[in-house]
Formats: structure tokens, sequence, C-alpha cells
């Protein structure tokens, strides 16, 4: 059974048995709402780890907006199932006055990486993601940490920071889970109504689209505006970015001269949804 | 014999062999220059820990003054000697370059308790402070930590940034080491003419004085401007603060209501003193 731990110090105490007997932790940091992608990054864990933690936790200060925290789907009993299921040993669920007690001053934030694309689309969002990132690590004192490649800016501002507070953690990047029609597996894929539901594959088919193309040759604007079109009329109310990015510096690059990334963001209706793919 | 370590990768193989035959690691933070104060701190960690690493970098972060870093003292072979002496294990002195290598992005802030006093008067002192020592933790994996009590307000800054990062580290303050004239040990006293190390005294004997007052009953703004007219006519050029502030909160005030300290800077010629005592 998964035991569900709420409280850093009665998590300190079980790691602290753990490492007495020299086993490797894995952590998988959530917000729950769980789907394949995160049940996938449970299972890498199992595999390079002797024990695994998944964390749930909601974290406010990486949520620019309210409505989009309020709106943030929330199911602890299914997700305690599924992580059952999948041999999880330990849920660290902790409330928000346990993640922020009263006094807390602290703040971890990541220059350069974070700036563009979704740090500049939600001001603040890395700051919060680096901060309750390294509390994780700090209470789960985890030797792996699994995060998924469909948050590909924030799986690169996670190994800019534990590289840069040398923080003994390896950082393990997992491939996006994709539902059969090409959707990435997001949480916040429950909020799309059947129509957008329907439509909403056209994001990563437009995507591929213009990756082939720009491996073939063609100009990496021309292509990308080709798919920016096709994503709009395809059902999409906004492309708030549609970009090639070098893997190395994560700079806006027109070619593939060097190892890059293609990465979007697009409102369907009310729901935010982002998507990236090697190129 | 000491061993000196200088990068990081050598220090985390040496701690984790530490580490499996279950042994406790405390750190020292240094920059340097080390005195009486400093050994002091050595001790502590001897007594209190089953291996101790003592840390010498001139951290560039701090330094909100391109002066200050420039003239700070620096001999690490006498600094070692000392080290020697006080059966220290390690003596981690790593360069500019190891600590922040290129493309380095990372700051750790902590709001609040870093604000006034030295917060106020060296900018970004303090978020420089928090950066490299989250780093020194991270480094060490020290399970215990021992900093002077004479950087008091810093003492505060690391206190609140391993309980908000939930860094597995327990700081000890240890008290201020004085010279036997009252003057509290710093490696800056070095840079002071013999006329001004004559004089410097002044600055502990009025705070002194000015506690004993207050705790008589005596208002403490009055007793504070009297302390700070004898430190100016007893040498000093300015005197930057001398402010009574709470524990709790470090907040500023005006009576021994709540327990507080008594915390000054002042400068004599181009050097730039601290110091502080409980009242």
């Amino acid at each position: 059974m998964t035991e569900v731990i709420r409280t850093s110090a009665e998590l300190r105490d079980k790691v602290a048995a753990w490492k007495r007997s020299g086993m490797l932790v894995g952590v998988v940091p959530t917000m729950g709402a769980l789907h394949d992608g995160h049940l996938s990054l449970a299972r890498a864990a199992r595999e390079q780890s002797d024990r695994v933690i998944v964390t749930i936790f909601v974290n406010p200060m990486q949520f620019n907006n309210a409505d989009d925290l309020a709106k943030y789907p929330r199911d602890e009993a299914h997700d305690l199932a599924l992580l059952d299921a999948e041999g999880v040993d330990v849920l660290f669920a902790p409330g928000v006055d346990e993640v922020y007690p009263e006094g807390f001053a602290s703040k971890v934030s990541v220059a350069g990486v974070s700036e563009p694309l979704e740090g500049a689309m939600r001001p603040g969002h890395f700051d919060g993601v680096a901060t309750v990132v390294s509390k994780l690590f700090g209470m789960t004192q985890a030797g792996r940490a699994f995060f998924g490649e469909k948050d590909w800016q924030q799986l690169q501002v996670v190994q800019r920071l534990v590289e840069d507070l040398n923080i003994p953690v390896r950082v393990m990047g997992c491939p996006t889970i994709r539902e059969p029609d090409g959707l990435a597996m997001s949480s916040r894929n429950v909020r799309l109504s059947p129509e957008e539901r329907a439509a909403a594959p056209v994001l990563y088919a437009q995507m591929q689209q213009a990756a082939q193309a720009i491996r073939d040759g063609a100009d990496a604007g021309a292509a990308l505006a080709t798919a920016k079109a096709a994503i709009l009329a395809g059902g999409f109310r906004e492309v708030e970015y549609l970009e090639l990015r070098s893997i190395d510096g994560f700079l806006q690059v027109s070619d593939l001269a060097t190892p890059a990334r293609l990465l979007a963001a697009a409102w369907m209706g009310d729901v935010r949804l982002i998507d990236n793919i090697a190129v």
C-alpha cells in the first residue's frame, strides 16, 4: 500500500530510515490529477530507484493566474489508487501551510533559461517552480528526480538549478506521453469540452509538420507561420508562441545548425495547452 | 594533515565515503584570513561532528564594493597551518570558476530579515551569502554548519534559508570571539592602522554602556544617541547604524519588552567594522 505522508518531519524520518539501509530514493514531483504521463514517471522511478516518493502539491507560488489555480483539477483519492497500483511507496501530499509556513521568506530564481516563453507569459512562474522543487529535494533527500519532457523549459530550469546549487540529485527527463490521437497528456485536458478535445490534436500535428518541413530544408519562419495559421484554423483561439529554440542555451534559432526543440503554447477556449518536440 | 580540496567533484567523493561510514559532517564556511573567531568555530565543529570541513572562498557575489573585495586579506598557507593545528580534516578552497562556472544563473534570496541594516547598506550582499551558503551545503552535504554570532544578521538569514528550503543541516550559532580589549575579531581588523586599532574598542565599549543603560531603564533612543556620539568622538568616522532589534522578527524596537540585540556598523578610516551584543 502506498503510504500517505503530510508533513516534512514525518517524511524525513521515513527517508532517514531508507538511507540508513543504503537505499536510493527516487522522487516524482507532481501537482496531482495524475494521468499516464505521470504514471510513466512513477514507473521510471520504480525501475531506477529503491524507493519511490510521488509528491502532490498544487503550488500556489507557481501560478500567476488565480483562476488557473482555482480550476486546477484535484482528486487525491483517485490519484492514490493509481499510485498504489504502480507500487509507489509514499505519496507525499503536504498542505500549503506545511510548505509555506508563516514567516517563509525565501525564493530561488534561475535567470536565462527561465526568461523566455513560459517565463515571459507567466511572470514569477519559474521562481515558484525553482523554489518548490528546491524544497521538495530538501524534504525528500532524493538521489534521482523524474520530470516529464512535456514541460521542457521547466526541465531545463530544474537541471540548471540542480547544477548551480550543487543539489545532490540526478534529474531524469522522461518522454512526453500522448493520447492515441497525438495530444500530449496534461491534467488540464479534462477541462476541454468534447468539441475542444476533438480539435486539440491539431497542435501536435502541425508541430510535427513544421518540424518535418524544417528538417527538409524549408525556411523555419515560413514553416512556423504556416503551422500557426493551421493551428488557429483548427480551432485554437490564440497561439502564444511557436518557436524553434536551441537545446544548448535555449536561444531562438532559425535553422538546425545546432540541435533544436520546437515549443508551443496555445489557448483552446479558456484552457492553455503547451507542447514541444525534437526537430 | 588537513587535506586541501579544490573541486566539488573531489569533495563529493570524499564526503560520500564518510557518509557511507555513518559519519556526521560539520562545515565551517569562511572567507579565509582566519583568526581565533574562526578557529573557535572549527573547534565547535570538531566537538560536534565526526569530520570537519572548513571552506575558504572569498565570494565575489556577496561583495557590493569592488575595493572591499580587492582588499580582502588572503593568506591560504597561513590559514592551512592554523586548520591543521586544529585537526580539521578538509580545507575546501575552490576557485571562483569552480563555484560560478560559465552558465551559472541561479540566485537564492531571503526577504524580511535580510532587508534592513547590512542588507540596506550592502545591496545584494545577502543574496550572495544565501546563494553561496546554499551551494556550500549542497557541496559538503554537512549535517551541521557553524557560524559566528559576530555576523548576527547573516546567521538569521542562514537559519531562515535552511528552514525555508528544507536543507537537511543544523545551523549552530557560536559566540563572538574578542580581543582582550573587547574588539570583536574580524579579518578586516588587520587593515586598521596602529592608531585606528588602538581606538577601535570604543565601539564595543559604548555598545555595552548603551545596553546597560537600556537594561537599567534608560530611554533607548537617548542611550543610543549618547553611544553614537561617543563612538564618533572616539575616532570612528561614521556610524552607519546602531540599532536595537528584536530577536524574533528582527524588527527595530525601543524597549526590552521582547528579547533584543544591539547591532552596529561603523567606519574607522576606510575600514568598515560591525558588532552586536545581547541586551
